[in-house]
């Protein structure tokens, strides 16, 4: 089947791409003491994490109990969810996870960690707490040094529940476009957790992990050696919000789409807002030959992406390649993602965990 | 079970409230000659589709070939899909579709008439055509008045499809928060559709059919009485985009999520871009007894909600109730509705078309 007779819009991929991007990045970290943990909230899609995995990654970085579950459920033993997890129900349901993987979770309170610790306890098994530490990205995270540290401790004597290390995200510099700002905040926020760790070293509570990063910033933390983990996530399929930072990995991403209205000064394309993320920055607009359409402007509705004054006039039913401006929120609208190579598709992904919020 | 037992981020609507925009659509529109062909992308349940056709409506629009097939597959016959179809596979599942039920499409273009007649004749079914006018939304449809005659007159001509009369959308409009503006640009669009209509008249070509409307137009368009048919599709669930009109239908669909992280001046709930539509307007929260909780500013990241300085502290593990910014691209994002009534959960609806975006 070739590539222009899927029905659209539709999410694919380019299996030589894609393979590039992941094999790229564990050749960036070799040799290094950065280890990939990438994020699943990014593709979703088991058979993707098993890939990364059989390249070496150390486990998988989710953001939800949910995704945590599809993980396990296809045979992953080491999984993160950097994020906390509050509601009754659902610590009893990683309480239980953890007999079946290495369960890793965020914690930002000192209720919270009681309350993770007694459902670890009531199900027998040991849950690692990685102590989250705010740099600047306005979340979640304990905000001072002194509050860090006795919340680690208590995580570290709480029965059921291990300390194991720091979270520390700055998403807010991953998308920043000059690598030199990205460096100087890269920069700033490790010297602010380097205080943290003299602190804990202090204490006997040394972190084995140092977890955070992401595709922005992938390359600054594998040279600077603090973070001993890395969730970087994007980096395998890339959108044209990351593109605009010149890393070394290529869209391999974009939604199929068809134009399906057209007069002078506009195309109107059958994708919108419920194929499309629209969280971040406009798709980048490519022919099927990789040609890129630029247009003045751009505006997603529902089901219709509209390019005022594209540069050259667009056919009726003509295909064209959308890459998304966020593969992240984009994956999370599709069941599926086809490979495709050279013009013809190859195969087909299933995105195993898309929906799974909670 | 209690509505805050539902794990978080979960699609929840108010039954009673349901029930009440459901009827007092009808009401308003009861011994006026405008009829309800309610919009599926709003709700994509079809259950509220029987529900919305056993209270009057004439029929459904919807607007991707997905949509109508999933409405087809449980039992609707008369099946409005609001936009183009040009894809040579989706012409033929339309053409077989046809049989079926009732379908009617959009064409705005004499090629691809040809393409639906041809697909027509060749599944030996009838479609029926509404060509699409062009009223100021910038996007699909004819333009010039004589452009349209002469579509409309091939469509008419044509074998296995027929011509009913106009589609004709002023998305734009539906959301201008002043009412006046809003007749204004009602009434200027309906006197270019009636100079239209009486080109169509000379030529014999009277519309049956004149389509479009909206939510935040319908009373407008009751009233004026040139529309036939209305698509509102929004003002059975309402957001918070549509709130800020003043119309006669109630917020009855939330999103219930979590707080599950918090300091002075900040709150994280569980809920972001994965599930719920970013779209239009910020979301507006509201605690478990109904009040409206102000903050300073609302930002949304993948899978977090932060309200900057809301106006009272948040408890970590509390529920909030959040009115969508747009309920279309929210509902979009989720496989289930649960049904609440003063507390407690009394269903769970089915989102049959999720997804359903080709």
């Amino acid at each position: 089947m070739r590539l222009d007779q899927l029905e659209t819009p539709v999410l694919v991929a380019d299996e030589k791409l894609l393979e590039q991007n992941l094999r790229r990045m564990t050749e960036l970290l070799k040799g290094g003491t950065l280890r990939l943990r990438p994020h699943y909230k990014s593709h979703k899609c088991a058979a993707l994490a098993l890939r990364q995995l059989s390249l070496g990654a150390v486990g998988m970085t989710c953001a939800k109990l949910s995704e945590a579950e599809d993980l396990v459920d296809h045979g992953v033993r080491d999984v993160l969810i950097a994020n906390q997890i509050v509601e009754p129900g659902k610590l009893m349901r990683a309480a239980m996870l953890a007999a079946k993987c290495r369960l890793t979770l965020c914690v930002d309170d000192e209720d919270n960690a009681r309350m993770l610790s007694k459902a670890a306890c009531a199900a027998g098994t040991t849950i690692y707490v990685l102590v989250e530490y705010e740099i600047g990205m306005e979340r979640c995270g304990v905000t001072d040094p002194e509050g860090y540290l006795r919340l680690a401790r208590l995580v570290s004597e709480l029965p059921g529940i291990e300390y194991e290390g720091i979270q520390a995200y700055a998403g807010h510099v991953s998308h920043m476009a000059d690598e030199q700002e990205r460096r100087a905040f890269t920069a700033a926020n490790e010297d602010r957790l380097r205080s943290l760790i003299a602190l804990l070293d202090a204490d006997g509570l040394s972190p084995h992990t140092v977890s955070g990063g992401s595709t922005g910033t992938a390359l600054i933390k594998a040279e600077r050696g603090l973070y001993t983990e890395l969730q970087a996530g994007s980096y395998l399929f890339m959108d044209s919000t990351y593109r605009a930072l010149g890393l070394p990995f290529a869209n391999s991403l974009f939604l199929l789409s068809t134009v399906v209205s057209r007069r002078a000064g506009l195309a109107v394309l059958d994708a919108g807002v419920k194929s499309l993320g629209v969280d971040q920055e406009d798709p980048v607009c490519l022919d099927m030959a990789g040609n890129i359409i630029k247009a003045d402007r751009i505006e997603a509705n529902e089901e219709h992406l509209k390019l005022f004054r594209p540069e050259r006039p667009l056919e009726l039913g003509e295909k064209l390649l959308l890459i998304p401006g966020h593969c992240c929120s984009t994956v999370n609208l599709h069941d599926r993602i086809y490979l495709f190579s050279g013009g013809a598709v190859t195969g087909r992904l299933a995105v195993t965990a898309r929906g799974c919020s909670r």
